[in-house]
This record gives C-alpha cells, structure tokens and sequence, in this order.
C-alpha cells in the first residue's frame, strides 16, 4: 500500500499550531505579541493564515506590537472565569489562556488552562510536547495518571485543592469517576504549549494514517480500525 | 562610615534559597528531587544545612532520588488546598508548592503558590527574578500592578476568575482593597521561583544596609530610616 | 471504577528511562558520564538502580567519570555497524548510540540510532517527546510521516540516500512498504532522545491504563480494547 | 481605594526598555542589530517607537541588519574612554555598552557599562533582572554589596584592581565613602542588562503606586510617603 | 604595521555564513525557513543579501515561510544520495543538508552532511564553534582525532559502521590513509553547525591577516608565511 | 600512515580544562563552586584529578559548597590587580578571573580576565568556542581582529578607552604594534570561557597531530612543519 502524499497547498488551512519548548529568555521587559504575525485560528475555530493579515513577517513565537498599541488588558483575560461547555463526545472541554489570548504572554513562557469535566468526563490521553503540566483541583474530584517511556503508569485520585504534575512530553489523562462535575485550572511552562491527542492523531488526521499502520500498531484487523475511525471522524 | 562586612560562617544558617532562572531542560523523564541534597528551610522556617541530612553532594538544584524511593505522592500535594493564615503585619500570607514541597517538580521548571489576603492585606512589593507568574483569581478581588523598568506602573483590578500576568523580574504587588477576603493561584515558570521582598531587603537585612545608604537612596534623614528599619524589623 | 493507584516501591524496576529536551550546555570540554551515576538498564535489559552500582549520586543527566578513566573509546562504538533482529511483532529494531552507550555524549546534546525494518515492517506510531529526529536511508525505502498537532499527515516514500525530518514531539512512524529489508540511521538533538511509543503505552502500560478511559478514547468497547491489551501484553 | 488604571496609549512613550535574561543562542555568526527593529531612547533620553523609524517588524531582541550595511564600527565603541558626569543627586552615573550602542552585540550575550562616582556617590539599590555582574575597579574604592532572598547582605571594601560579583536578580549597591572620584568597569552576561532601581521604581513611577500600598509596605504614613515621593520626583 | 582596516560595504559580499549554537527552542510545531529571510550563498556558491530577495527583515535564523507554502519537500532532501567531487586540494568535500538547504530544520536544532574522501583525502582542521559532531562510517576507513584545549589529541581509526563523537567547538580532521575511497554522514545539534576551517581563516583571510601576526604566532619567518598564503589562496 | 593511538590513562595528566556554553541558568540565589569537585590545575599550573581532592563526585561545572563554607571571599579577587609578566615567546600573558578562581561565579554565566602585552607582544590566534568576548582598553594601543566563517578579517586599532567585540567562537587575535605596553580586561558570557589557541593545537599537541594531516592542511612539507614544531613546542 503507497501512502496518500500529501501536498501543504491542497489543503493548508489546517497546518502549525501549538507550542514545543521550555521557550527562549526574553531580551527585554515585554514583547507583546503582535498576533497578527502568526498563523492561527479565528473565533470559529477555523486555521486563518497570517498574511491574510498582516504583509511583512512570521517568526518564531511573535513579533512584537508597537509600544503605541500596548494596553494593560493585554495582561489580563476573564477567559477563564466560566465553565467552558462539556456537552461533546469526550465530556470535557479545555480552555486556553495562552498567548494566542493573552498576548502580554509572549516571550514570558508561562501560561494557564482551565478544564472543564462532566460526571463521567474524560480529558483523553494526550502529551504536551515541551511543556510539564501542574493542576490545581477547582471542583470535584478526578483520576489522573501519566505514564513513562518505561511504560510505568503513574495516577492518583485527586480532590478539590489538590494539585499534580505531568511531567514533560508524556502521556496522561484526567477522567472525572464521580457523579458531579469537575474543573482545574493548569498551568504550563510554555506560552503556547500545545496538545496532541493521542487517539485524534492517529485515526482522525487529514490525510488518514495508512491503515496498515494502524492495523499493525495495534494489532487488530482493518475492521476495527475503520470503525475507530468513523467514531472519531466527527470529533476533530 | 564603614560597612560592617559580614564573613558567612558567622551567622550562615540563612544563605542559600530561592531561584533564579528559566530553568535549565531536564535530560530523564523524571528527576525526583532528593530534598537532602540542597538547602532549605525545616518545617518551623528556620533554615537547615544539607550537610547535616547528607554526606553527599549539593548541585544546581537537587539531586535525584533514587527510583526506588520514588513514590506517586512526589507529584501531589493538598497543601495549597486551604488559606493560609493572614494574622500578620501585611494582610498577606504565600503558600508555596514548589520544588521543596513537591519534589517530583525538579527539573521540570514550573511551580506553584496559592496567596490569601485578609480585608486590606497587601503582597508587599517584590520581584521573582527569573520567574514570569500568572496569577487566577480564587476568591474576592484584587488591585494589582507591576512596573517596568521605565517605570511605567501597569494595574488593573481583578476579580474572581480573572487571569493578571506579572512579567520575570519585574516589581509588582497586590492589593485587597475590598471588605472581604481573597485568594488567587499563582504560576511561575520555574520549580523554585524565590521571592525578593523590597522592603525586608532593603530595612530587615543581617547585616544592616548601612544608613547612608539608605538615607540617599530615599533622600530621607536617618531618623525616617531607622524608624521604617524599626517597624519592619519584626516582619523578617 | 476508581483506578488502582500504583505505589512506585512495589514495581519500581522500570521507572526513569529517557530523555526530553534540547540538552543543556557543557560547562567544560568533557563531562564523560560515569554511567553508574544514573539508573539504567543491564545487558538483558533489566532495570537497574545506580545505588547498587556507586555509593554516591544522581543528577540531571549523568556525573562525570574521574579524567583518569576517560579512554577514546569513550567517544567511539561500533554498535551500529550491523543490522540488529527484525524478528518482532512490529518487524523492526532501533539500536540506540546514545549516551548509555557513547558515555562520551554526555552533556553534548546529539546521539544516533540505527532502525532496521524486515520487508513488511514498521516502526510504530511513537514521540521523541525533546528531540528532532532527522533520518538517512541506509537501504530500501520508506514510507515516512508525522502528524502535527493540528492533526495534519505529512508524509512521504523516501528512498535510499535521502533524509527526512520529525520534528521535536510530534508523533511520527516508519513502515517499510517494499520486498526488502531497509535501513536507515537516525540523528537526535539530544544525548538521550527517549521514545514513548503509543500502543504500548496506552495498552501495555504497568498498572494498566483504566479500560474506562481507554473505552471513551478510542469510543469502543471494552472487548476490543481487551483485544488490543493482550496482542500488545507480549511485545513490551 | 481604587487605583488609577493606566492604558497604555495615553502615555505610551515610557515603555518597553530593557532586558531579562541570559540570551538565547545566536544561529549565525553575526546578526548586527538593526537599531530601527526595536523600541528606544533618542539622544536626548526620549522614548522613541520603531514604527517612526522603520515600517516593518520588532521582535525578541532586534533583526539583523542588512550585510551591506554592516561596518567594523558596529563592533566597537568610545562611549565608555571618558567618566560620565557626576553632577546629580545620587553623584553617580552609568554609562552603557550595550547592544543599542554597540549593535554588534546582538545575539551575543554579553555587554559592559561604566560607573562613575563622585566622593560620596551612591549607585542606589537596583536589579538586574536576568544579567549577573562582575566590576572591576578603575579607580579609587568603593563599598559594594547584594543581599540574598534570605535577607543576607553580602558586602565588601573593594580598591582599585579588585573585582566583585552581584548574582543575577539580586538587589545590589555601590556607595563611594572615600573623599577622591571612583571608576568601575562592569560586565553583564546579557546584551541589554536592564536596571530597576528600586525607590525611583516605587516611588517615582507614572502613574504612582498607591499610597495605601507604599505606607503599608514601609510600615509609615503618607506624610512619610508624600516627602519621598516629592523629593525623587525630579530624579527620574 | 598597520593593519589594513576592513569597512565592510567595500567587499560586503561575503559575510554572514554559519551557526554558532545548541540552537534556542522552537515556539510551534513547525517554521520552515523563508530562505530569502536570511544571508546565503546562491547555487553557484556565491554570497547574496536577502535584501535583493525579499524587502522585509532577517532574523536570528529564518523567519517562517507562510503556512500556505509549506511542502512536504520542505522536511526532505536526497542531496546526501551521491558522493560528491573529492577532486581538489584536499581531496574531500563537504555536503551539507542544514537548514540552507532544508528549510524544514529551521528552529528544530539538528542537521545532517555528507563527507566524501579520495584515498589520501583529508578534511582539515576546523571547528563547528557551536555544535557537537557524530560521524557514522558509510564506507571505508578514516584516521580521526580532536584535541582539547588541554593540548591533548584523541584519536582512533574508525571503520565502516563504527561512529566517532567530536565535542562542540574543538578542532578536529579526518584523513583516508587507505587506498579507496571513504564517506562518512554527519550528525549536528545544529541547524546550521558553521565550519571555520582553521589554515584558510588565518592565511585565506580577506583582507589578510597581518604577516607580523602569522610570523609571531607560528614561529617562522615571512618566507614562509607568504608560501602559505599563496598555496592555500587558490583554495578558498 | 598510522595514528598512534592514545589511551587516557597513559597521560592523563592534562586533560579537561576548559569551557563550552553560554551557561545554563542557576536554580537558586547562590551555588559556590567547590573547588574539589571538578579537575582543574594546581598553582604550579599542574592538572589535578579532583579525586586526589575529593571522594565525592564531578558534575557538568561544579558542585556547590556547603552554605558555612561560604564566604564574601568566594565573590571578590585581586588577581587582576596587577600586571602579569609577558617575558615569554609571545611577549602576552591571560590572568583568568573565572570560576576556578572566583568559585562564586559558579551557575552565573559570566567572568574576566586580564591580558598584559609587552611592546610588540601578540596573543596569538585562538577561540573561545562558546563566549563571547568583549575587550576594555586599560593602558596602550592593540591592533585586534577577528575572522568569520566566511573568511572575512574584521580589525581595527584600538586606544584605551575603548572596546571590540569577538564574537562567539570565531578566532581573534590581539597585537600590540606601538613602543608601549598595553593591557585590556575582557569580558565573557560564561563562567569559564576556554581557550584553544591555533598553533599549539595543531603543532604542540601530545601526541603529535600526524604530519601528513599538517603538511597537507598547510601545503608545506616536513620540514616546514617539523620546524614550527620544534619551536613552538616549548611554548606549551
């Protein structure tokens, strides 16, 4: 089977992302991102490139605003005042205080997350790729693990006020077991610091994951890939 | 005038604590901090040497525990679960669940605190030279600000579930200026993020800033030095 | 279902493993590890704990062996120079130059790997969670991809002579599509690059990974995911 | 008490100005900073926007000059031949070479200053926030000092040819108490160090910092506060 | 003497060429290079400004082409397929795949060459002032070695298969003392590793190092000093 | 021709010396070196195993001192006090203020030195593989340069008062062209910043560099390179 190449101009609109470092030091006391200078999304979700904006330049993180354009509410949001809705496949929604929200963020590598739970609410296993997770339990209670490159499945059950830490790259979850919803709020060494969802990624790509990896992954017909598949396609 | 120049071995048992940096990248999926092997603080604040908990070495950081000592509880804590106390000079009382409190937090290089602050209570003015912190609103609200170096004051008040963003090493405070208690969720960027309070620094140090230069720092006589030294000497 | 919370003294064996960064600096012109220093693994590929190699300490990478051992087979191996086994479920092996093996590497930030891939044969879905990888095809040819994390396939054939580029902590796989056996050799920014490899990690993990959480991730049931544990139970 | 809330474009020209870390790497030899690229000070010490200069893109640190433009003379500099004038309140001043006077600096992560100080001349407790610095004496001596976040004041006499390190982020000092001018030469592991001085930060910043949060943190009243105020006022 | 004082707009069309870093943390997935952002050489090796490319800015690396120009050629190469010309001085050459010519490595800290030797062939001492070195043997047998700035030599004939490491910023060669031919790949945590090639730096240079400084440094006399030059002028 | 191959062991005596990196970040106020925990030279210029010093452990730098060994010595030198003698073959001579002296530089980034020039004196060709350099004029006139990787000579005569970058890693020189003495204090982004020098790397290591790597580097024949040899090997 030959894979289905893929060319970025086809379909770009979907294309960089998320964040991947402990970030580089800052050269001075702010530099408020310009978020006119990189890729991103608009507010339905939708990838918008940069240049639809702005005519001169995209580089690593941000450009800066001019000094004329700096207001106080750049260091500020209530973005993550409310419960963010949980009515979805997964029972659970991540909001974003990052530096696509927070422009101030930019060059500081620091930034927030609250999630949200539903009774039963799953936020599935996933890595932030360069930034370690610490959460602080605002409500309920939730089972959360992590689990090595040795393969060692690190979880605890955590309550209101407790906190956790994911470690670096790896892989962990949150699942809310009881019957009352949950929320934490996180917090990130990184301004952008990214999420790959690990069962999205591997049967929800555009273009799709050749089946015959898939199948020889883990170890199950194409039957079940197929129909992963399809459960997952209207999830993205 | 002279300045009485201090020799550590004197009176050392207060040296070595807080951090300074965006951290340097861990080189293992886990380093659990071996609290022994760096200084710090007993549980009653007084500071301990870690020649007296170990033999061995101190390096940049902690060393790490060996994996057979390693244990789910490194990742967790409650300790920022209740308020602190806020029966104080300031109003102000910061729990910290940093690398000392959560060892599995070394080399990681992010942090958190939780702050409580009475009716009025005030976070005196300070800097956490390496660190970015963000802070969320728990309870109440708050008047909140930092300077830059071209002293410039950025302020806002924030409320409940708001988000305030503190750039790495800047000057900045809070301020509870309403009828009720507040609290908040702090972030730093580093697992040991360290605290310089201006005040203490300058009026409560051991040894003494000498008088002149305090009385030229802040164009006052000696009598408006000593008094300000006099009152904040009680508040180390 | 609550999770069964995992004490690391129980198992302990197969905890720290690999790496996750771009490396920090080298502070002299050699620091070649004094592989006793940290935890690692023995011929059989057993877990070992460092204490029972040296009285002393672990740190952040490894410590640095005394300059009277230093020896120029220190910065040289011949472990690459053959294909290893692809007699496996997955019909490859990576065999890794890293700093377990090259103690020379030590706080240089680069190592190798040498991945051979029976006709049929894929490297599974897996993350470098610090590393860029950049591969050159040794023999044969590939079929290569990674999935940005906004679920983006970028892939390729790549046949012998040419190079390809994974980038730090995106998922990304190999599968040899041809009759032959092919090869390629792998270059890391990272003296210790680690690889979380997906399927076992989810289904293989050590305590198990819920069936709760693996259910709503993959929105299957808990037969298929029995299914997948145990055709995975025996390749760890 | 509310506080006076500042937004930015009212007095915008005061902002962005100096540095806050140990840089990030170069990837070239040379990346000469094109002084347009970034916010600044004119000859007169006015704040000035780039976007007056150059119609194009700021970012962390400066861009690099186009290489036709690039001269021996952006490698050296004459600022620092002649003392500073003493003239002032504090009898000191410090005069920088830094990455705006020396664009060849950009990148490279290091940077001088001189210091000049008349007989009873103070270089007022300040911070650099991400820079440590070594002083080497020029001329005459001088008392010198850094206080640890453990409130451990550090200090010394040092004379003509002596040297004395102040660590990153830590307030710091030099006090001339001899009857004769005294000179430093000073370096700082960054290309633009920063300075927050701490009584012009508090007490001279615009807008002020509250009262309520100045007599509170000094332990005074606002006629204490007040007189401070008005007497560092001109000193900015 | 004097020296002749280079202005750089005489002759400026060879100026910035490599890298001189473990490369700062990318801030997203992916930022392909915009090769026209920076200074480079043309297929015909000669220097170009980016300025006659592109009328925006050079950065500290590339900026990121726009989204919509990303290729899946981008992370790819096949120049490292075939053994280049050793048909020169030396009788070796250098291919590199880095950034310059795979844009896909832009902020991602790691690169690739080839080198090619004719029997007798030798690639001469030189630094990669900010990367770590790992060749792997593709054919033949070479005679390596570095030294350390102890003045002390390691060195080892390495065969097809076996890797040598050669630590960041030391000077180092390969010679072919055998009777065919030998390649090696070439692994840097680098994304443009830079070579100063130690002979033609001080005896190539333009304009030239000053005769009485080469006299002095190696011990001879002009003679012998303009011998070399004039052998080694062709060779640039 | 054949290397002859060296083993460590058999000379080890010179070894590890230097420094590679802008340093990583400290992760606390303060990490004293002591001194017995890395390899360094004894006063007679010797190199020293730590081990003889110490039966702990060597780490990437130092390990830190016990807090009650610290004293405000470990942060002040005289060292570049005075003059050193430049009655050598070179008529130049380095006095290093790094962390091997000044053991409180430790973690901070960043050190001085002094380099004396006799009339006519030169400080031969050499790098510093991973600081930057920014030189001082204290007394005198120098003809300084530097060369980038494009073999571009970048010099001019400097005056005291004045300063020149060298920037990281490339190679530079120093030559005192006037009747007088002159002396600069350098500056370098690194705590201990290295030095290999040209000449002596290539024709005074032990063991040798071959002859046929030299004689084909520099186009001579045996004779020219066994007379630089010769007087240069006394130099050491």
């Amino acid at each position: 089977m030959k894979l289905a190449h893929f060319f970025f101009p086809v379909t770009l609109a979907i294309l960089l992302a998320t964040t991947f470092s402990s970030d580089p030091d800052s050269l001075q006391d702010l530099c408020v991102a310009d978020l006119s200078s990189g890729d991103g999304y608009d507010a339905q979700g939708h990838y918008i490139l940069h240049h639809a904006l702005s005519p001169c330049v995209s580089v690593n993180g941000f450009t800066c605003k001019a000094a004329s354009k700096v207001n106080v509410t750049d260091f500020s949001s209530n973005i993550l005042a409310k419960p963010g809705s949980t009515n979805n496949t997964f029972g659970s929604v991540v909001t974003g205080a990052n530096v696509q929200k927070v422009p101030g963020l930019n060059t500081l590598g620091v930034s927030l997350s609250r999630i949200d739970y539903a009774p039963g609410g799953l936020n599935p296993p996933h890595t932030h790729p360069r930034a370690t997770e610490v959460v602080f339990v605002l409500e309920g209670q939730l089972d959360v693990g992590f689990i090595t490159t040795a393969n060692v499945l690190i979880s605890k059950t955590i309550n209101k006020g407790e906190i956790f830490v994911f470690p670096k790259g790896l892989v962990h979850f949150q699942k809310n077991n009881a019957n009352v919803p949950a929320a934490v709020l996180s917090a990130f060494n990184s301004q952008l610091p990214g999420t790959q969802s690990i069962a999205t990624t591997l049967f929800a790509a555009t273009p799709s994951v050749p089946d015959n990896v898939l199948t020889k992954t883990f170890q199950v017909g194409t039957k079940e890939v197929e129909k992963i598949k399809s459960r997952l396609a209207t999830k993205k």
